[in-house]
């Protein structure tokens, strides 16, 4: 906007003259050219988190009306930054960076410089025309993918599915022609997982999931959870998960907490952390585990160390590893026996009409009741889970490797529904089309849910260990102890390790095991029903 | 932030792929070249908007420990906007139109080029040293002046004071050496006036203000606003104030209303406006005057015309411009008795208590009540504010022709306020170091506040001559057709004219005429006053 007359504008001149600061010439010193890269490293951290207040500001405040300006600002602010991350000044200085002596950058400049690196490579590696062509594929596939969603059927969307494969292919080859291409998209968001460590990983989790399933299955006894469905005071919810953000440790300092149409965790910095929750008025019990799930994301970015605020290893280490915050919290904390006893009397409190006569027993019971096996990823319970994503790895590793055909996506999607689940979806818009993210090109993108729902069950198993009042704690509602050590072993460390492999080492004594998934699962599920 | 689990992320991506797309050669046709230079200009425009972003959420929505990163981010974010403002393409490519053949560009294209080639000769005017030394001065005399108000000692703050002085000789002297230094200022936010202008104007404005005032302050007959006081509901003043603004034409499908500690209008596009108000449990009238001043700032955003969106001839004209706005729908409108016939009977239905029984002649008699002449600027009505105005210009012209030294201000400050308003401030606190502007290094901003004013008056007038029912339209809440007026008028001209005199003579026949708001302030407070 210009200029204008409110006299609050006296203040915000007060910071407007700057010049230019960033050197474009590369330093022979390692320390200096390592700076000289760190100014430039945390302008980026700076105008990313510009970004993320720009992408917030859209789904809680923006009005209605204003989404053609808004995109041309994310896309004026994109230009400044593909610009800056494509410099080949900050090519020169990593360069040089990686060729500097053996210990003369410290355990984090070296992983500073490995990620930047990293980085560079990627924002590079593309021709203009490639980048073009995936924007426009973006637009294009989606709009694609929702009418054929509408109408039910894949051939709609399965040419520019077969675009998608064609030009990931294109992308990872241009990014590092060594290496399989999945495993380069995958990197995008599980930084240092393959896909042969991958395969293994989920093999084992398959084979430890399908018959327990078919037990529950089999078994037939139903939880009910019927009985905490009702009609809850929309304002009401809303304070009572405030609170029990605020209990778990949302710090209101350096965040926000607004209701939004999705449940959502953004922000603009560790220190600015914006989550949002939404409320139905007849299910309190979702409300409650949307706000824990993303007071899990929350507490992880405030958490992060800023003595190397800006910095690349100060970032997330990947998805998979955010989500285990948020899920470590959601199931591990938030679906057990110790949290019903801290949960069960602010319920009651708020809400004694449906609450006033239950047990904690009877509140873990329904929060942890398996319903009839989801066609839908989404809906599905933390037992399924896992499969909907197998699933989706399989066949998107298979495309990429060309062992999987886009046309025969409807036929091996409903095969491996059945044999996984015991369920056929009856047609494509509930089967291979639910979900948008192969419509935006997204292939690596779903292995970090269920990366992340391990790596949780791993971490608050070191966790347990290590704080053996642990559960008595979770009981009285005192959750500081269990967010100190998370903030210690995970939050703080940020992006320092190469791979969730290696952070789990770190942090839990080694490498992720499924075993620690499946018998937290086998133990939990035999018990609640008597298997 | 980094990437993280949520889902959201998903449709977040979807508009990540950008490339360079500004040329950096000059095109030798003239249509091109200005379509090159239309294009740095919106893209310099959405940056704009983006910094007008991160301005509001700071005063409404950002938690308060992310000071120092919100800091971090306007710092990248101007720095990027100084590069592009100043680079010297854009200037080639303004020397190249500001030679193209006569009759080659429209009235817009030739307004777009004289502002922006203004914008870049201020941009890139100024010695990086200067800027520095600028820039520290902002924080140091911001500084200074917090102490020496607290000390009530001019004499801490005066050679900071000094030192302004200075420094806005060197720039204006630096952007235009032929110019008076104190107009160089002036234009940043008055556009095109002059203080030779300004002198008669002020004069004017002076000599018909002094013997009002003493003549109302003889009468000594006071109106009575004390019984609109009480204890008022805030949620209660926040529906009304917000059934006000949108009565008035807030669209809130462009824009948001909020509350936040300073009422204010920012946002980040004519599409995206968002003002804010303030409420005070005791005074409902002084938060509806609130809402009714920043609505008027808000319309005139509302209605620019999206037809220029992104250049400059579609921002404000001025400063003094946009306080017209505002002003006539505050005081031309919301002081007039027939808005008291409108507002009367909002106030009785929420506030029965304190309006029950009152008519709308006492409503509009308790509005424009006049106190004793405060010493305090922002405290003082319409009668009086000029006064204290006038002062300040007399005053910083004076230290910029060298007419008035530093060290006599605290003396001259209180002789004019005797000989103007009959008063003299018991401390510098409560005189010349009151305001913040002159430690900001702003001279020239005050009088914008008073040519809004008079502005007003005169586009009131104008719209009352065309609008025959306006005041009829006006009691029954019918504000559309003034509305409209206005957006035809001035909102869509934006910053077409060169200066508020040319825009004046488009919209009203002719130039400012300080007479308009004499005969307004002697016929309105005559009757009030029965002088």
């Amino acid at each position: 906007m210009g200029n204008r007359g409110s006299k609050q504008q006296v203040d915000g001149r007060r910071q407007s003259v700057r010049g230019k600061a960033t050197a474009t010439a590369v330093p022979k010193d390692t320390k200096k050219a390592y700076e000289a890269l760190c100014e430039r490293l945390k302008e980026l951290s700076a105008l990313g988190g510009i970004s993320g207040l720009l992408g917030w500001d859209e789904m809680v405040m923006m009005p209605p009306g204003a989404a053609n300006s808004r995109g041309a600002q994310k896309s004026a602010l994109a230009g400044v930054m593909y610009d800056k991350k494509t410099d080949p000044t900050l090519g020169a200085l990593l360069e040089a960076l990686k060729k500097a002596p053996a210990g003369s950058l410290d355990a984090v400049a070296a992983a500073v410089v490995r990620d930047a690196a990293k980085d560079y490579i990627k924002a590079t590696a593309l021709p203009k025309e490639l980048a073009q062509r995936i924007a426009r594929l973006e637009t294009d596939a989606y709009a694609a993918w929702v009418k054929a969603k509408q109408a039910s059927d894949f051939s709609i969307f399965a040419p520019f599915l077969k675009e998608w494969v064609e030009v990931n292919r294109e992308k990872a080859r241009l990014i590092d022609p060594a290496a399989p291409p999945y495993d380069v998209l995958l990197d995008d968001y599980e930084k240092g997982l393959t896909s042969a460590r991958l395969d293994e990983v989920f093999a084992q989790v398959r084979e430890g999931l399908v018959p327990l399933i078919a037990a529950i299955k089999s078994r037939g006894a139903k939880l009910d959870d019927s009985w905490t469905h009702g009609e809850f005071d929309l304002e009401a919810q809303a304070a009572l998960c405030k609170k029990i953000a605020l209990d778990l440790g949302f710090d209101t300092e350096h965040g926000r907490l607004d209701v939004s149409v999705h449940p959502f965790t953004g922000g603009a910095h560790p220190t600015d952390v914006r989550m949002t929750t939404r409320f139905k008025k007849e299910d309190v019990m979702e409300g409650i585990t949307g706000a824990i799930h993303e007071t899990g994301h929350a507490l992880y970015e405030q958490g992060r160390n800023l003595e190397y605020d800006g910095l690349p290893v100060n970032s997330a280490l990947s998805m998979g590893v955010h989500e285990s915050q948020s899920l470590l919290w959601e199931r591990m904390v938030g679906l057990s026996r110790p949290f019903a006893v801290y949960l069960l009397p602010l319920l009651k409190e708020r809400f004694p009409a449906t609450f006033g006569a239950a047990t904690a027993e009877q509140l873990y019971a329904a929060e942890n009741t398996i319903r009839e096996p989801s066609l839908i990823r989404v809906e599905s319970d933390e037992v399924t889970y896992p499969l909907h994503i197998i699933l989706r790895y399989e066949l998107e590793r298979g495309l990429m490797d060309g062992s999987v055909a886009v046309d025969d996506i409807p036929r091996l999607w409903n095969e491996k529904m059945q044999s996984y689940l015991g369920a056929t979806p009856p047609s494509d818009a509930k089967g291979c089309l639910q979900d948008v993210h192969w419509s935006a090109g997204l292939f690596g993108y779903f292995p970090t849910y269920t990366l992340g729902a391990m790596y949780a069950t791993q971490i608050y198993a070191a966790a347990a260990k290590d704080l053996p009042g642990l559960e008595d704690q979770i009981r009285a509602g005192d959750f500081a102890p269990l967010k100190s050590w998370l903030n210690a072993k995970i939050h703080k460390l940020g992006s320092l390790h190469a791979s969730g492999d290696e952070l789990m080492t770190a942090a839990t004594g080694g490498p992720l095991d499924p075993a620690v998934f499946l018998t937290y699962l086998n133990t939990k599920y035999s018990e609640l029903y008597k298997l």
